[in-house]
């Protein structure tokens, strides 16, 4: 158990530095996974810390569907490569550059994990949920963020696919209706995880400059010299001072 | 610069501790706020964290509005004030214990950071967001995540206050009808950060076993064996193997 003072502790430098470091070298993972199994304690770590996601009037909206079954991966595959084709909207090179990304790591993760949120859940008492009722998603995406940094501290890869329909899945997990499917993840060990996000690294996208996404009181105000000062070290790994 | 080996090296168990920890020493803060005010070296770590958040494409598709103008914090705050007093839909025990919550620390914490969503950014050229347009709302709730978890690492406290009207805020801070607010955050050193949740503490709402969020290859196998396996550790911080 937590010891009752342990949450009042402060984090030092070396902490601080791991805890940057998982968050910069968390990757959105593919093509990279490997079949050793992932051992139940390790699993438990993390999906522990998925648990432990802030949630609206600590609602917890959350389940987590573990899926190894090959049988059950393989209906989710071939409906994600209908989807994919279904997907391309694209023309000229970039379509030829969308047909060439790997999307997906559904065989080859021995783990495939769908977060749900159960909306109808009636813990937390509605709190916060009045006047945003997105909260309940938003709390269970807070827990997809815990998993995948969790995972990576753990050396697990996880790729979130995007490209699915819900209602398909759903049915294929026999997932009640009301029950929103959130994230659906592929999670293994990995021969490595790249230096870069796999987007950036094909041409597909670049990063923008956090300093062209910083305003200050009013979203008109931009004040470059402030956005400066705190962009100081925007470029790098944060370096303690 | 990250060196292109940096994000293939493991993390030591010293690393996951640290890792682990600030998953489960983060704190959602109302009430503990002092007037210290954080560094732009800190800040920017903790945004650039935010921004290397994953993102559906590649999309980025966040703002970051810095609040430090005590005015414009007192217009929020009045409008949280009303807000709170109409979202009061509770009966007797409840509606006192509801009364008696501190929702929020717009004026005590001296920094106030409101998060966005471009639905209309075109950067990641829309992949992903075709099956699911959810993901850049997703997306932009990851970077909070990581913006929590870096500030508590940082020993900054941040709340999300949820009691708030979208479009009254809005026009407070003149942001773009077409831009979605997704977080109003307050942020500031604290006195302490509780060792439970508030909502906890106060006895809003208890915490879920983790075993009882478990499903496995299909919704309807609840498997308790393997669930018992999984969550042998689920009761305190994780310890290392």
């Amino acid at each position: 158990m937590l010891s009752p003072k342990a949450a009042t502790s402060n984090f030092s430098d070396e902490d601080c530095s791991a805890i940057y470091r998982v968050i910069h070298e968390r990757r959105d993972v593919r093509s990279q996974f490997i079949e050793k199994p992932i051992p139940d304690a390790v699993l438990g770590r993390i999906l522990d810390a998925a648990h432990h996601a802030p949630s609206v009037g600590l609602m917890q909206p959350w389940d987590f569907l573990l899926i190894e079954n090959p049988a059950v991966r393989s209906q989710i595959c071939d409906h994600f490569r209908e989807m994919k084709e279904h997907a391309d909207i694209y023309n000229g090179e970039r379509q030829a550059l969308y047909r060439s990304l790997k999307l997906e790591g559904i065989l080859d993760a021995p783990l495939n994990v769908c977060i749900t949120c159960d909306r109808q859940r009636t813990q937390g008492y509605g709190l916060g949920r009045q006047s945003d009722p997105m909260t309940d998603l938003y709390s269970t995406v807070c827990a997809v963020q815990n998993f995948w940094l969790a995972a990576r501290a753990e050396s697990v890869g996880v790729g979130w696919v995007s490209v699915i329909d819900h209602d398909r899945v759903k049915r294929i997990l026999a997932i009640p209706s009301h029950i929103h499917l959130v994230a659906y993840l592929c999670v293994g060990y990995v021969s490595e995880f790249r230096s870069r996000p796999e987007l950036e690294e094909t041409g597909w996208e670049s990063r923008t400059p956090l300093r062209e996404l910083l305003h200050f009181d009013s979203w008109t105000n931009r004040c470059q010299a402030r956005a400066d000062a705190i962009c100081a070290n925007d470029l790098g790994f944060p370096k303690r001072p």
